[in-house]
């Protein structure tokens, strides 16, 4: 959805010995895109800072614990990617509950204090992005597909944010437990079952799972075999339109690309790392990057 | 000295999930100058790379190398600055004699068998500098004013050119001592002395301690007790002109930049790292970059 007038960005930036150090923790970590999209975001806020691809297995993690912990003084923060969202968890002194709910982190900083705490902003970039369009989630009955780490915290914020009834359906018995029991612990009040069918009326239907980055993947479920009325989400970004969301959308029924997490993950980022947005609307600066 | 024709940068460049990260350790580090050139010398030659300051003490120095060694694999490598260039030295696995001889490392790398290996680019660039501006160091008389980390590295980086003659000052006598005993041990057939006043019969006279940084500093030698045919020669890049400079130069005196060294670093830096640079003349590069 392209914006109207997106703001300007030069391709302009620039590194001195004053910039603060953020990036993104993974292995593999070829595939980041926060690089694509944070040296515009900070031109835009006015921050003198970059976004860096750290690329390791679990001997990196505790590394860049010790940097943040202020061996690296320039060091601002970092989110962690595949394969660390649960291994760092029990690595950090504070998570905050919906990290703990989701069993994952993704955000993790220095507090004021010095300590090393952590947030999961995945599951929250799906909720914002689903209420920007429109669609309200308190209330609403949920079907929940895959409960893997993606999945997990789409659950915890979903329960956060007062959804009405959620329906998961996760292959792995183990890890569904699992899930279900933090989910119970921490949203007592919400409603949460799994089901092995495609339930009846939901208002979401939500592919949690990776099914769709591959092109000779099978379909998660059946868009098809759901009410017409239900919303067919996905948390994939890349394709931008999985075989999922095509066959939803030729057949006429509504979707909502992964692409809208994303867009709405980055405020989360700038808010958890302390960056001041200076006024700009950074929903609307992603949404213009390509 | 202004190259006729520059190469163009467009000012644009990019990082992705396949960026090599490179950097400078130091403490301070805000002064650092790299950020500004290497951005636009990774362009030049089409290296997906990125220049950064690393920001800590001693402590960082051991993280730094450990990411080197593995842990972070997307580190292509660092240079370090003040305070960490004498305290890397034993903390590597291999050193050149180069490096040895000058009592201090500036550039750190992995190399293909996994070692950790240094070597200093600070001499050498300050000798390929006078070279390149046709001032021949084999065989001349040299006096070297200050023999801290630069002038240390200078030191041996002369011996190793062949310079005829080398007289040095320090008003350390510790230091003094321990710069000459690594520079005989090194380089045994170059004739080093220490002299407390300013020698008869040389051909250049080189600043290499600090005083010249500060706008109130004395100067390290007043450049009017030389004969007139001795060129006068400064390490400090900022401020471009020295007081030690300008007084020689507006009396007649024959003068050379510290920044000569600094385009000449940029090239050894890219060899060391491995980083081809595809044909590209770097000092001509860097010299047109202000």
């Amino acid at each position: 959805m392209a914006s109207p007038e997106p703001p300007v960005f030069t391709g302009l930036f620039s590194i001195n010995g004053a910039t603060r150090l953020y990036g993104t923790i993974g292995d593999p970590i070829r595939q980041l895109r926060l690089t694509a999209l944070m040296p515009q975001v900070f031109a835009a806020v006015g921050a003198n800072a970059v976004w860096l691809p750290f690329e390791g297995g679990p001997p990196l993690l505790q590394l860049m614990l010790d940097a943040l912990r202020g061996r690296m003084r320039n060091l601002g923060g970092f989110t962690v990617t595949i394969p660390h969202k649960t291994a760092i968890l029990p690595m950090l002194d504070r998570v905050s509950p919906r990290a703990q709910a989701s069993g994952s982190v993704n955000m993790v900083k220095r507090d004021a204090s010095g300590a090393l705490v952590g947030d999961i902003g995945d599951g929250l970039g799906f909720v914002r992005g689903l209420e920007a369009m429109g669609h309200r989630v308190r209330g609403a009955s949920v079907w929940l597909v895959g409960l893997g780490g993606v999945g997990g915290a789409i659950a915890a914020a979903l329960c956060e944010a007062g959804v009405g009834r959620l329906l998961v359906s996760e292959l792995d018995d183990a890890r569904a437990d699992a899930a279900l029991a933090r989910l119970s612990r921490f949203y007592p009040d919400v409603p949460v079952a799994s089901t092995d069918t495609p339930p009846n009326g939901i208002h979401y239907a939500i592919n949690a799972t990776p099914l769709g980055l591959r092109p000779d993947d099978p379909l998660p479920f059946d868009p098809m075999i759901l009410t017409p009325d239900v919303l067919v989400t996905e948390v994939i970004m890349s394709p931008a339109e999985t075989p999922l969301l095509q066959r939803a959308r030729t057949h006429g029924r509504r979707v909502h690309h992964g692409r809208h997490t994303l867009d709405h993950q980055v405020p989360i980022l700038l808010d958890w790392f302390g960056i001041d947005a200076n006024g700009i609307d950074i929903v609307r600066l992603v949404r213009s990057i390509p």
